[in-house]
């Protein structure tokens, strides 16, 4: 693919993007930041500008006029598209997606015992509308077989590290030629065109699967009888249980992350928000989404541990029917302030979702050393003014 | 349906089967009872004469020969089937499923506060091969479209209750006719004719659903825009939070229940087992399991309170792919025992399926008022005896 990318290792960031200030940088070369946390529970799709940005790799320069996309492997045809070839070729479809990275909520597990990884708040999340053409229509033209030998679809991009190693990941074959799996191959993004953070010119979309999959700046299609042997997927999103170590985890008998548990965070207040007890009532916010296409079924919000929970009200996107819930859910409750409390109030959420699965309570629970799907009780706190 | 069944309000269990003095009985009328702990983890598939039994009416009586399936409702022929007719036109197929009780583990529950239902352990669970005819090529057989106007399949069955009406549940039209949903109306448990107590002579078996809507005795099949109307689908199997009381509860803000949740449980040692700590290590075995075909990925076990974990061992039947995982995990673990300790060890189990689900620590953070779906953390207590 030398004729779209053009880098060399003196200068592997040349084509770095401009990007908002208003990012919350978590690392400049690869670039990732987050959407700040006071913004993203404002509106249901994330601005293109403030979305989340999870690079794992210089951003990639692209030709869009010599950019290729090869489909090809096992029992499929090799065919090669121009992105216009691609755009003119197959039906348009838009679907309302949350894309999460693997990472949110580190900083979660960092705070019971060091882990590796970016320090990702509760922001490595946003939510769009995405277009493009269905990865279904582009393999079953193909002659891709759900029955066939092939097991998994491989995504190879335009970005690569300093040996020249193509950011690579795979999906089940199940997943990427289900009706009802929703991937695409999109081009736009909140109905415009995919800026170069998110894959310019061309990513994929794997709703209810982990933000490492869908990947960005896809060059090639590729069906194989066993998963992706990159990094991304062998090794760097496994989870294992508290007590692995690094230096001595079976990566073998780990399964690399697809779909994500079901998660939420608090976005209103922040913590450390000073509360003025005479108002007598706080007003929560947040987010909650579940991986697999999985609905919310329920948020609750505790002001005392646990003890009692308060049912939040919810926002969702209408469902593209039974497990096809892509987008996640906005949440909002008022609490009463209980009357005379004074000093430090923790506020806790977890969800519930459509399998009725939900979130366990404590961080150290969940820890693991790549720091990878925190999903315990989101906890802020905030002050209460003493009376007067 | 007076044809198939015959019973008078004075007599309406004169109809109940002989069952196996081995089944621990939670109650008599209607039949409910559950498999021996000590024998649900020794084989991968529970035996049918120990297959735990969850009746929510009288056994109704079936004349096979009168016998007749119907299929109709919203945009579908109305065809009826001969059991012989329905056998001999449609391909057979066989799964490994597990059915558990939505009440399953109740009794951990009830620990933290009274709830309303039979007191199950852990063992309203089993496994077997099913073998029937795909519910997909019945319903597209009858012109049933998965882009039509109905979005819901009831069962309704032959079981009624004192004033004549029928128990019935319904599914998502999605899970009834994909073609990787696994639903089958079966009339074969392990190799042998569907036993009276689970359905003879046709069950729906909805792999990765809850038990409830495994309709037994099924003579009624029926596409509809809603759900169905029964009390099973619109009150008795919802989940609320721990705060909410049953005179209060909106049942039409709550969900019903299909996919369950990443359970699992210790079948060895029992509770109150005395252990010898010169033996050095304790085996620790059980099942996990989780909803909607979703596969374990790990099972960890404490004898610390979580503070370290020990990854057990896993026995499982070959998926048929992402997502299509429809039978539990057995798991066995040897657990070290610290020198010296004694007196009353708690051992603790958790899974994490394949969504990187996992439990939640606390039976009070999931206990509901109809103490459902609980899948907290399970504990044992054993005795070390002092040394000497
Ligand atoms: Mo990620
Ligand atoms: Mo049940």
């Amino acid at each position: 693919d030398k004729e779209t990318t053009s880098s060399s290792a003196d200068d592997v960031f040349a084509n770095e993007p401009e990007r908002s200030p208003l990012l919350n940088v978590k690392s400049q070369k690869p670039f990732n930041a987050e959407t700040p946390l006071s913004l993203l529970g404002d509106q249901f799709y994330t601005p293109n500008s403030i979305f989340f940005v999870r690079n794992h790799l210089p951003v990639p320069e692209v030709n869009v006029d010599a950019y290729k996309l090869r489909v090809g492997g096992m029992g499929v045809r090799n065919v090669t598209y121009t992105l216009r070839e691609l755009r003119d070729k197959y039906a348009h479809h838009m679907i309302s997606a949350t894309v999460q990275c693997a990472g949110n909520r580190r900083t979660g597990l960092s705070a019971v015992k060091v882990v590796r990884g970016l320090s990702w708040g509760q922001a490595a999340i946003g939510t769009a509308t995405w277009t493009g053409v269905r990865l279904r229509d582009v393999l079953l033209d193909a002659g891709c077989d759900v029955n066939g030998d092939a097991k998994h679809i491989e995504f190879e991009c335009l970005d690569k590290d300093m040996t020249g190693d193509a950011y690579a990941v795979s999906i089940p074959i199940e997943k990427a030629l289900s009706e009802d799996g929703g991937v695409l191959l999109v081009f736009e993004m909140n109905g415009k065109p995919l800026p170069p953070d998110h894959g310019y010119p061309l990513r994929v979309i794997v709703p209810g699967v982990a933000g490492a999959r869908n990947a960005k700046w896809v060059t090639k299609i590729i069906a194989k009888a066993s998963e992706s042997d990159s990094f991304w997927q062998q090794e760097d999103y496994k989870v294992f249980d508290p007590s692995s170590l690094p230096e001595t985890a079976d990566y073998s008998r780990a399964t690399s992350i697809q779909e994500t548990p079901v998660q939420s965070a608090i976005t209103e207040p922040a913590s450390g928000t000073v509360v003025d007890p005479d108002e007598e009532t706080v007003t929560v916010k947040g987010y909650a989404f579940s991986g697999g296409g999985r609905d919310i079924n329920r948020v609750d919000v505790t002001i005392d541990g646990g003890l009692t929970w308060h049912r939040a009200c919810l926002q969702q996107a209408k469902s593209e029917g039974f497990n096809k819930q892509w987008a996640w859910t906005l949440w909002e409750v008022d609490v009463d302030i209980p009357k005379g409390r004074t000093g430090s109030m923790e506020i806790a959420c977890r969800a519930v979702d459509s399998a009725n699965n939900t979130q366990p309570e404590k961080g150290e629970h969940v820890w693991n050393f790549r720091g990878l799907l925190n999903n315990s009780w989101h906890c802020v706190h905030v002050d209460l003014k003493g009376g007067d």
